[in-house]
């Protein structure tokens, strides 16, 4: 992490405080030297964990300041105790940083039911607070992981007419299966960005990232992705339906992108990143519904891990999605390599080329419905696993 | 196999015909002495493999003497061709048998997209005819295996005012994910049984059955399950609304029930077979989608492998299940031992004795909602390989 990509005004901070028993990081505070502007977007679970009931209000009126992260417990199903030790440990920290209760946002992943300690936090914050630095966000990332393999983080710069940074930070391992753990994301830049775009680039960035790999962020009771931008960068405001918000968009975008990425990196023993790309289809909502059921098939998925271009078994993904399709119309590629045209198969010289596509770490497959001009993409990874040799070595 | 639990008039056959490059069975037939009154599930996937095309409307019209099976090879995604090959092995077999072509059903599973060969049929079928014998019936049962580990056959018998036999045979492989393999399920009595009860009593046992275990028969371009009838233990003719049909819907959901649990033990490496059974619940629908979203967690069944009781996990697949749950009124034991009581962990001993009913090879999960009086119960596994310690030991 250089130094050079930290936006301008914010420093992070990270400890053992104890929640874990293995003694690994599991605190985490991030602080804004001033209120930032801020959008969330979090979980659909009608479970909902505590720091979520005290973080959704703060974030709905705009200003945040400050997040304060813990992993090893999720505080969820932890009722009314769990609530207070959150509200508990929310003005502790606005005590020691002397700001409002209402600009902090509090997070916390791990596992659901068990009490969440208050000690912990009591103890840890003041050295938290002490240690903020601007070179620490690495050791912040750490603190937030629970089943991850390797932190998370992710940066763009803007050096056009405005000049600032965006920095992503996130939590999450892809697994076999969605929902598998809490997927948290942190995002800050020191643009001035007005708060309508706020919302509305985060929304479209969430979808377009971390609701579309195999690993779904909306699912877990506590999962949340916050964006706060500071204007510290000293840029005019960037408004809605403006080029300023087009590359801002796409700057945010392309660093939730890559957190996303590394999540699906991060699935135990996955050795490829494979985007799933549904072509022609009649919107993108059916395109997106598609391209997660060729994502999501565990077949599909060790066929990839067996480098086989079974390209069958795609097309059956398809055809259990739910959308409707002509099966007789239905192109399949790998990496620009056709392997079934009009919904049978190429054979030969194709199929050979196709399997030299699946050796790669990354490639695109690509389904071209020919039903309208409608695209989506997700992504994914092999099943890699030694038990599902059954189902990679199948065809052979 | 107990030759006297084969249903009167049913011969089978099975062989290793050559699809299979192994070598290992690949070709079998079912025949009855009379054409029977018969009933078919199909897929739900927009692919149909080319025997369900020429199967479907055969079964429609209510009559069918014999069934051929092959494995190694799907016969999908294979177009025009692919459709005149199920063809003309439907019309050599109506030729061996003397019967008529539309008194047969062809069924296939296997690779998807790979043409399928005509000589292994032509050569093997005359052989097959030759072989028929009531005692052959397991051979048949392995000629239909794919990725299965064992053979399924499962077996009924009523002896009171009616005397009758059900035998019921499936492939297919529980695995991690729904959707992995292809599911086919034959299912043979010599119950008279009329037309108009075959065909709801098997929809619903389909219901409470392959569609309740977490590999989910409705979706590969192959699966189907038929229900043959012949009438040849000549009893009265069971009609529906009556005392005789009640007992004849519970034997058939029986042994549904019955292969639908192999299935799921059949998982690689599974170790446990679990029910997830969620009662209290406003409609049977909405207790069936909690079911479901729990017997599917990837979550749930590393924590079932780690014989962890871990309620957590359960509450959250709940919460994201999509129904309306007041998380506060939720109760879950295991095996009537309760983890959680309004939503709240209840911890201590009885926390300890949970975990020794997870230590049983069979066991039930009870969600109560406390909001209605429906229930519904779905089958899973315990995700037991190697590569899911990482969450398995999560808490520890």
């Amino acid at each position: 992490m250089n130094r050079v990509d930290i936006p301008v005004g914010f420093r992070f901070s990270g400890m053992a405080s104890g929640i874990k028993k293995s003694g690994k990081l599991d605190l985490g505070l991030i602080v804004s030297d001033r209120p930032a502007n801020c959008a969330g977007v979090f979980t659909l679970n009608k479970v909902i964990a505590a720091p979520l009931i005290l973080t959704k209000p703060n974030i709905a009126k705009g200003k945040c300041q400050a997040i304060l992260v813990n992993s090893g417990n999720a505080n969820a199903c932890t009722g009314a105790a769990g609530l207070q030790t959150a509200e508990m440990t929310l003005q502790f920290l606005a005590g020691q940083l002397q700001i409002a209760d209402d600009l902090i946002a509090v997070a916390s992943t791990g596992v659901i039911g068990e009490p969440l300690p208050l000690e912990p936090f009591t103890t840890g914050i003041p050295h938290l607070v002490a240690g903020l630095a601007a070179d620490q966000a690495p050791v912040l990332a750490e603190a937030m992981m629970t089943t991850d393999a390797f932190s998370k983080i992710a940066a763009a710069e803007e050096q056009g007419e405005l000049n600032y940074k965006i920095l992503g930070l996130a939590k999450g391992a892809g697994m076999i299966h969605p929902n598998m753990a809490t997927m948290l994301g942190f995002v800050l830049t020191d643009a001035q960005v007005a708060p309508e775009l706020l919302d509305e680039a985060l929304q479209q960035a969430v979808q377009k990232s971390f609701n579309s790999i195999s690993v779904d962020g909306d699912t877990s009771t506590n999962d949340m992705v916050l964006l706060l931008a500071n204007g510290a960068a000293n840029s005019a405001v960037i408004k809605s339906d403006t080029d300023e918000a087009k590359i801002f968009s796409e700057h945010l975008e392309r660093v939730l992108l890559d957190l996303a990425k590394m999540i699906v990196r991060d699935g135990e023993g996955a050795t490829k990143l494979v985007e799933i790309k549904v072509v022609g289809a009649q919107s993108e909502d059916s395109a997106r519904i598609a391209a997660c059921s060729v994502a999501t098939s565990s077949l599909v998925k060790t066929a990839f891990f067996g480098e086989d271009a079974n390209w069958g078994r795609i097309i059956a993904a398809v055809g259990y999605s739910g959308i409707n399709i002509d099966p007789n119309k239905i192109d399949i590629s790998f990496n620009q390599v056709p392997v079934a045209v009009n919904g049978l198969a190429v054979g030969g010289e194709q199929e050979a080329a196709a399997s030299k596509v699946l050796q790669l770490d990354e490639f695109v497959v690509t389904v071209d419905l020919h039903q309208g001009q409608a695209e989506s993409s997700y992504y994914t990874s092999d099943l890699s696993y030694e038990y599902v040799k059954i189902n990679a070595d199948y065809r052979t």
